[in-house]
């Protein structure tokens, strides 16, 4: 009889995770009911987003403590009850910080043959909808527009900044240290990168995007986005992704001059991903499409072994994850 | 020769207005060049946004020191050389705070006659167009919604939730002390009325909206953004109309909870009554004819006497006016 490994949450976090915030947890994998598959998971996708899983009811409840703790990934179907799923089916879904999952099959996709899996962490899976979406639809490019994301070397805002080339916008990345600034710049085409360890936001806002900011992609919050609230243009879109500098704060913070929209004429508007998931076939085939032609470059971190979730999780809120943050729990088929 | 009496800015204020932030000047009134018209002011009207303007560059430049201080008002043509204007026209446009202005004839609306002119200090100026453009193309209210107003007491608070009560939408407003809440309640016609001066306005909210809240009309920016930000409903509108709160805070203090837009898909937009006076002629008729009919009610808190203008001003910022603040320069024909 097979194991399974699971890391369920014991504690709610304060800060960053410690470890203790988590138990570690062997039992026999699940029996499925009609309706259902088990998926061995391969991919354990590491989001931001699960600080606030693990803490708070936001857009999801909180997850219960003694519960597995959530996240998505992509896995192998090894057993099946519903009839569009077999064994060896390549899935994506909520499966969880565990090796097997046993979950309802309506909850689950069926990937594609023949792309990388890796892809589906990244351009092709909720990070890709996001970046696509958040800047699409909510940010609304027009060409020449300036647009200035935040985290710009991390899963969404990389490819929010590719997106914003592919556009026609001028694109100015703001991400912490010398070597993030460097990819964006010169592997992803980003016009210019801000390194925020090294100076002053506000100030190299000013440099970088001499007539201002048409389009912040926001994925971080507190003085980045009061920085950015600085320096918009009249009716500038601030499409609000995630708040990662909140998430482990000490003390939440606000934007002091959030007034700035009223003279500014501007907007800052908050999105979900999963409100976007009816419309994904739009998004699909053209990030497909601009990964192929190379106009949509993404990287993974790849953290091997279920067992380092717990701390491979924090390298996203200390920003040392290089690309899109995932925990390899099995082997590829 | 006819004497002008002026306000002339003297200082930046900090906090609120002291008298010493300005000089009086008494000096000649002006000569006209071709295509000016001089008017007697009437009514000077008073408005937090003149807070700004003494202090900073925002959508507009900051009031240089020793310049006649911004304002609006009503007023009557005294001589023209334009050949739309002759004497004994009612005219509204930016006199400044003085008794006579010289200004160029197209800066300047002539005022239809048979209306009381104090309805051009509120439902028909610029106070009714910024709360019926803030709410109807901002806020997008639908018939069922729960707006809440802040400073609703205030001149374009007060406006703001009756139309929403035109449009069919439960309203909450949120005032300084009994009295005002009683006013809106009784005489208004608003659902509900929560005084921030006497209970927590958090809480209040989850008793007035059970529901959550569709749409916060700001004015007032601080503590109470952070209290609607708290209580939204999926998808809420944030018409951003002013920020008193701040306008005199000794330390300014952005909402710590802006991320929750991100949960609830909720925007907050900035706007300005200014962007909208190409269309003023849509909403004109309309406020008119909700006044007539007695849906839309508004009151005028008048202040006799140039003189009084730098205090009655902190009026706005202590909350202590009831209704419409203006000041009453001369009299009316």
């Amino acid at each position: 009889m097979k194991t399974n490994k699971q890391w369920r949450l014991a504690a709610r976090p304060a800060g960053l995770f410690k470890e203790s915030d988590f138990s570690w947890r062997e039992e026999p994998v699940p029996e499925i009911s009609d309706g259902s598959v088990l998926v061995r998971v391969i991919y354990l996708s590491l989001d931001p987003t699960q600080k606030v899983w693990a803490t708070t009811d936001s857009y999801l409840p909180a997850v219960p403590l003694g519960e597995v703790m959530r996240g998505g990934g992509v896995g192998v179907v090894e057993r099946s009850r519903h009839p569009s799923f077999a064994p060896g089916d390549i899935v994506q879904g909520m499966f969880g910080w565990q090796l097997y999952a046993a979950v309802p099959a309506q909850t689950v996709n069926k990937l594609p043959k023949g792309i990388p899996l890796g892809a589906f962490l990244g351009v092709l899976g909720h990070i890709g909808l996001t970046a696509y979406f958040g800047l699409l639809d909510v940010g609304q490019p027009k060409e020449g527009d300036t647009l200035v994301v935040s985290a710009a070397a991390g899963a969404v805002g990389s490819l929010a900044g590719q997106i914003g080339k592919i556009k026609g916008c001028r694109v100015v990345g703001i991400a912490g240290g010398d070597e993030k600034c460097r990819w964006i710049r010169e592997e992803l085409g980003f016009d210019a990168a801000i390194n925020y360890r090294a100076e002053k936001v506000a100030d190299a806002l000013k440099r970088e995007c001499p007539e201002g900011i048409d389009i912040y992609f926001d994925n971080v919050g507190g003085e980045i986005l009061e920085a950015a609230l600085g320096w918009l243009k009249l009716h500038a879109r601030i499409p609000m992704c995630g708040a990662i500098s909140q998430y482990t704060a000490a003390e939440m913070r606000g934007p002091r001059n959030l007034s700035n929209l009223i003279s500014r004429r501007a907007k800052i508007e908050g999105f979900l991903v999963s409100d976007y998931m009816p419309r994904a076939a739009e998004a699909i085939p053209k990030l497909l499409e601009w990964m192929n032609s190379g106009r949509l470059k993404f990287r993974l971190d790849i953290v091997d072994g279920l067992e380092q979730a717990p701390r491979a999780v924090n390298k996203l809120f200390e920003g040392t994850n290089l690309g899109k943050l995932a925990v390899k729990v099995s082997p590829e088929p």
